[in-house]
Parts: C-alpha cells; structure tokens; sequence
C-alpha cells in the first residue's frame, strides 16, 4: 500500500482519547505517524467540570501531545487546523500544508450544540475546551461577586439562581459542584449575602437524570442532588433562553424561572470534519452529525479512511450507537491501531468488539453512582471507585499526583484556590471610565516647580 | 473621626502585596474594612514568569481574597473597578458604587509600559497579569510549534529567536527560564527542528543586568545566563518592533535582529489611577506615574489618604525612591495599617523605616543571586534560598504544597505540564476555511433513503 522502502503513513486527526490512543498503540508498528491537532495538549475532559467549577486547574486535566509521545520515535506531532480532505488522492488539507497518508485516523471529537439556537451560545455557556471551563468558572463565581453587592432584591436573587440545562453526567457533576460551592465552599465569604441561598436547578427533558445508566442509579442520583438541595426537573424542555430568565416547557405548560447563570450541558454536535467526509464519500451523517461506519469503523467506500469517537456512529452492536464516551474512543482507538498494523504487516485483520467497562458518575465530593455490568453501586463505594478510575486514567503521573493532592485538600477543606475569575477584565487602558473621576474643587496647590518636601 | 458609634472605615484599593497586608494587619483593629479590587485574587507577581513559560499554572500563584480574608471578620471584599475619588467627601466611586471612607489606602500597582510606544502592547506582549502571562506563554510555545513545519529556513530561524528587552529580574529570569525550555524541557519533542537551536537574546540599555543588585552579582548572573546560552547586550536600547524584527541601538549603531516573539520586560507605570489622585490633591507624579508621598506615605494635604506600593514615589529614605519590589509593598501596608490603627485608638503615631530584606533573582533551575545586606551569594546557596523565600510567600499553604511538588517533579525532569497553548484559537464555528474543501470527483453513491448497512 505504500511506495517500496517508505514506511505506510498513518494520518491521525484529534489527539483526544480516540486519536492518542490510536498513536500510541502504534508505537511497535513498521509505520510513521502523524498526529493533527488544533491544540497542544490532551485533554481529559471527564474532568472538565472540575476546572468550570474551581477545584482544578487546566494544566491539571491537560497532557502536551509532545510530551505524551516524545518517545515515540515513528510519531510526530503537528499542531495545525485540518480544513478539508482530498480523499481520492489520499491528502489531508491544513493550514499548515497538505498531509498525504495511506490510512487515515479522523477523531476530531464533538463541540456542544444549541439544537441550532445558535444564540444561546452567548447566554448559556457549554463545557468542552479549556476556554469554556474558564469562561464557565468566570460566569460561576461572577454572579456571587455581583449579588454581593446588588441593591435589588430580586436581582439579587436572580443573580443567586442557576440553571444547568441537560441532566447527562455533565449536567449531574455540575450540579452536584455547584451545589458544593454554595453551601460549602464559599460558606465564610461573603458578608451581605448567604451563597447558601443559591437555588440550583438542573433541567432535564427526559423523564430522569443519568438516563444511559440503570434505572435505581438515577434514582440514587436524584436522591444525592435533591440531599445537595438541587431542584431537578425532568420532562422539562428549555425552549428559551434571554439574559434574565429560562423558559421551561412540559407536556402541562410552559413557566419562566428568573436567573442570570445558565449551563449548557446538553446536546453535542460532530465536528464539522464529519460533514467534509460524508460529501466526498457515501457515508451518512445522523441527527448528532456523526458518521455511520462500517463493522470495522472504517468510512464506507473508503477502507484506509477510519472514522472513531464521538465523530463515529457505530450501530453494529446492539440497536443504539456507541455512546460519545471515553472508553468507546480509547477502545475504537486502539482497535483501529491494531486493524492497521495487521493489515501492514499481512497478519489477519481483527473484529471489533466493544467491552462495555460499566458507567462511573460523581454528585458532589462524597456520592456517586456506578455500574459494572449487572453489579450497581451508589454512595462512598462508588466514589472512590470514581476516585480511583479518574485518577488512573490521567494522562501522565505528575498530574496524577497534583490531582490527588488537590481533591484531598478540596474534601478536608472544602477549599476551591482555582476559582479564578478570568479573561475578559478592565484593563487600565480601557479605562476610559476614568473620565467619571469627580473633583468637586480643585485644590490649590504650589506652583509644579516647587520641590515636594 | 468616623459618626458615634459607627466604626472607623478604612477602604483599600487593591489586594496585591500592599493592600492585602494592610487588610491583614487590620485585623484585630477598631475598624471596618473594606478591599476593593478587580480581580478576585491575590496574585503572587514573582512567580508569573514561571507560568508564562509553563512551569506552573495560574491558580498556583493566585489566592482568592475572599478566601484568604474569610475570617477575618471586619472585612469585606467588594470585587469593583475604581473609576474615581471624591476626597472632599470622601468617597471612592466604582462601577458598584460609591464606597465612602474615614481613612483610604490606594494601593492599585502598576503596569509595564512601553514608554509612550503603545503600538508595541501587540508585539512585545508584557508580564503583569495571569492573562499576559497565559499569552505570553501561548506565544513561546507557538514559535517552536510554527518553527517545526516551516518550509522556509530562514522563516523558520527567526520563529527560534526570542529577543526579551529588559534586564532587571523579571527579564533574566524569563531569559533563563527560556533557555531551559529550548535546551531540556524541549530535548525530545519536535522531529524537524532541533530546539535547542533556538537563541535567546536579552537586551538592556543599561550598563549590566541586574542593576539594583551589586556589581559582583550582576557578573554572576551574566555569567550564569551565558553558560545556559543566552546572548546578553547591555548597552542597547530597543528602539523599533515590527512583526519581523527588533531593532537594537548601542552608541555605535542600529541593527536589527529577525524574530517573531519579543517579550517585553522593561518599564513599569503606575497606575492611572495615581493621575486621578494627583489631579484632585497637590501631589505631584513622577515619570513612572508614582504619587510623590509624604514622609508617612499619606497624599500631600490629605493625612486620611494613603498611597503605597509600586504607586507610591517614597524618597524620604536614601535620595533613590524605593523600588517597586514585593517586600517594599508588604512593608509600607503594614505600616499604613498600624497608622491607621494607632490613630484610631488615639496611641502615639509610628514612623515609617524600610528594611532592606535583601535581593533575589534566580537565572534558571539551578542557580540565583542573592543579596542580604553585605552578603552576596550566587549559585545553588542562593537558589535555595531563592526556593525558600519564594515558597514562604507564596500566600495560602495549598498553593506552597503544589508549588514545591511541581518544582521538585520539573526539577528531575524537566517537564513542563503546564505549557498549554490557550485563548485565541479557532473553533468549528469559525470553520469558515472548511470551504476550501476538496472534493475532486463527487462519488456515485447510493439514493440517501437506502439503509446504511
């Protein structure tokens, strides 16, 4: 498949749990990679939730590509925007230069989506890159800043209000953080206002939380939310949103709730990629843009073209696709790696299975659910085993140990020392404000020439 | 001096070194409290370059001033932005309202400068803020990433070359810092570019580095940036950026000096809001924008006003004025606070003395100069007294623990974690180049109502 002498070359797009690990189970293989990516940096995104709330910083959840594979000698990284495919002629087209490949690897993950309300964008903030969990963490810890010293009582209470749209394990960890850093977290802080007064509500237009896991575990997790004092609400629709105030629709009618915070934390949508692909070859896009792929998760038509994570709608186990979650991506990755180093090295090619590991989802720094296989576990059990999962699948060990570190002090102290507030702030250049200064009567004063003491 | 009954009011703009030890040393005084700042957070200043070269993250060097001042039970933190002073009536006027005082500290810092060029902000971002230093760090990391697959040799020599104007702490200390980056922590990560090939050039238009320290440390660490490879010019001052290039101009001459990353590490100027304060009292600013101070650091004709830290000009001691240094700022708030309170309980008023605690720099992971009245050190004595200083100060006791963990881990490995590429990168939705999409013969493909499989 490739030119005599000239190593077969992998193409991988997305350096997330799909696409790293798919370059790392390559390391031993007769080939050369090359990775793509937008960012310089890993990112473990289960976590992300961590970082929006204050309990981690993003280099904490984050590993630099190099760094990962700096000793993966048949691996280069390349940090560069893919805009578009030339799959005939194998070529994968960047800002940075053309990429020609003899198999390729397009993992480029999801972004969350409005379900084309495109402008709620602005006034719901989602949670899937560094930059949205900072901005999420500004938007968070703002408010109290704001009811602190708001003279209104309504909007004070507003301001003390927080909508979290989606009740999936984004929605549910959220809540349950939050929830934390209002009765906890900020208990001794503020002077005028009780942060304990802070009303959670987390929307949910299915009929409960958690709804890919067994039916006791939601009811675990409504139970350990409700003990939190989030109000849940399922069977709502959010069918509008301004900067005031959420629209919620049920089958019994619709209701606006007052609140200045809303979180997006529900649908997702494919990278655009997933789109470019699907017009140049016969693949079909579902609801989610996602790509469906053949048994071996390779674009139809195109067998050296490889489509996995949350980009692949795989349906070829079970009725449903493949969730959009770690271990399915890891898993594709993996198996896609090892499709190709067989198919190089003339060995007979493998069938994908998927090992469904079980479910983990945490509510709060002491509750969680868990499920492994049939064997269903909720409360301190599954936290650690939370704990102990989250912890091992961090990238590298450095930051293993400075997460270990951190969520030990986060549960004896009930600290958040990463609740920065930042990005857009005044600079004394924009300071035009300054013009308000009042100087109701100019002093007299000795002439400038004069010394000062 | 405040109503009957009513506590003193003592409000203080800013919680950098100055404001936040005169908060804290307000604590067990008569008075009511109230900091304002912009920002949510102290930040530790002397540590930023580690984080703008990746070595640490933000929420290490910054503690929330809610949290350190929690119990403190006579003061609040209003998170505001000062846009003015009425000192006839004694209010502060934010954009969260006025805030009236019975005594006022302003102690609201400083930014760099670039002496009236302003056009050079873009090109030669500086190093005050988490956000520049983010920047500034986004922009090292940037040069190697673009470096790497640059087709034009001489394109991809300029991406290596870092120039860094200013050679007082923070410019050795970044220069230092850079040159290990390019050496060690680099070593194996890019297959194209040896980044070690990267030359580091600090600028300064005085006669050596270092200048506040004595002559025999200054060669010290001259000596010790040399040996890690970065070129030092004293005696030039920067008089041109562009985006390609700087221009340096000794005595005998210009020359330019191709490189795309300029950091900027040279002048300082209060800020504005000492022009606020100079327009509405008889003090007058010096160069640097700092508020000439009385001998007890209050505003010329107004003994309940106090102006410290890197706004305050105080000549009183040495015919020098005191630099705007960390241990000058702790010094003058406390001695602000213990004024303040000894007035209030109608005690003897203090006078002011500033101590010299000595100096530090550190040059790199391995070596520092440090000065303690007649003592000087350099080499590993001083860089353990530098780690120690520096972690002693480091505000809350989480923040000392993660700190010396990531230390001792870069130290052994030269990892640098935290080195993520972050703000300004492009999303899907701004995917607008996805129309460059090739697709060079539209495949045949079944009618779209066929089932996928």
């Amino acid at each position: 498949m490739s030119s005599a002498g000239a190593p077969h070359r992998v193409v991988i797009i997305g350096g997330g749990f799909a696409g790293l690990n798919a370059a790392k189970r390559l390391r031993k293989s007769p080939v050369s990679v090359t990775l793509i990516d937008r960012r310089n940096f890993h990112l473990f995104q289960p976590l992300l939730y961590q970082v929006a709330t204050g309990g981690l910083s993003p280099a904490n959840i984050a590993a630099p590509l190099r760094w990962v594979l700096r000793k993966q000698e048949n691996c280069e990284v390349a940090l560069a925007e893919v805009v578009g495919f030339d799959l005939d002629s194998r070529r994968v087209i960047t800002d940075q230069g053309d990429f020609p490949y003899d198999s390729l690897i397009v993992a480029a993950g999801s972004r969350h989506s409005y379900f084309g309300k495109d402008d709620w964008a602005e006034l719901a903030p989602g949670l899937k890159t560094i930059e949205d969990a900072t901005h999420m963490r500004g938007r968070i810890y703002s408010a109290f800043e704001q009811a602190e010293f708001h003279h209104d009582p309504d909007e004070r209470r507003a301001l003390l209000n927080f909508a979290i749209v989606g009740g999936g394990p984004t929605g549910v960890e959220l809540a349950g953080a939050l929830a934390e850093i209002a009765r906890d977290v900020l208990k001794h802080d503020f002077r005028r206002i009780d942060p304990a007064e802070a009303r959670i509500m987390l929307v949910e237009a299915g009929p409960r939380v958690l709804e890919a896991f067994p039916e006791d575990l939601s009811r675990s997790a409504l139970a350990s939310l409700e003990s939190l004092g989030v109000t849940v609400r399922t069977g709502m629709r959010v069918t509008d949103i301004t900067p005031h105030d959420v629209e919620l629709t049920s089958s019994t009618g619709a209701q606006r709730w007052p609140t200045r915070t809303v979180l997006w934390a529900a649908g997702v949508l494919a990278s655009p990629l997933s789109r470019a692909l699907a017009a140049s070859s016969c693949a079909k896009l579902d609801r989610a843009g996602r790509l469906n792929v053949e048994k071996d998760l390779s674009l139809p038509g195109r067998p050296e073209v490889f489509v996995i994570g949350d980009m692949a709608s795989y349906t070829h186990q079970g009725d449903k696709p493949l969730p959009g979650v770690a271990q399915v991506a890891i898993q594709e990755g993996r198996f896609v790696a090892k499709l190709i180093d067989h198919r190089v090295r003339g060995k007979p090619l493998p069938e994908f299975h998927y090992h469904d590991r079980g479910s983990l989802a945490t509510i709060g720094a002491k509750s969680a659910v868990a499920q492994l296989g049939k064997l269903h576990f909720s409360g301190l059990l599954a936290w650690l085993l939370w704990l102990f999962v989250h912890l091992m699948y961090i990238v590298n060990f450095r930051n293993r140990l400075l997460v270990f570190v951190q969520w030990a002090w986060n549960y004896f102290t009930y600290d958040r020392s990463a609740r920065l507030i930042t990005g857009d702030v005044p600079t004394d250049d924009d300071l035009a404000a300054l013009q308000k200064l009042v100087i109701p009567s100019p002093p007299a004063c000795p002439p400038k020439s004069a010394p000062t003491t």
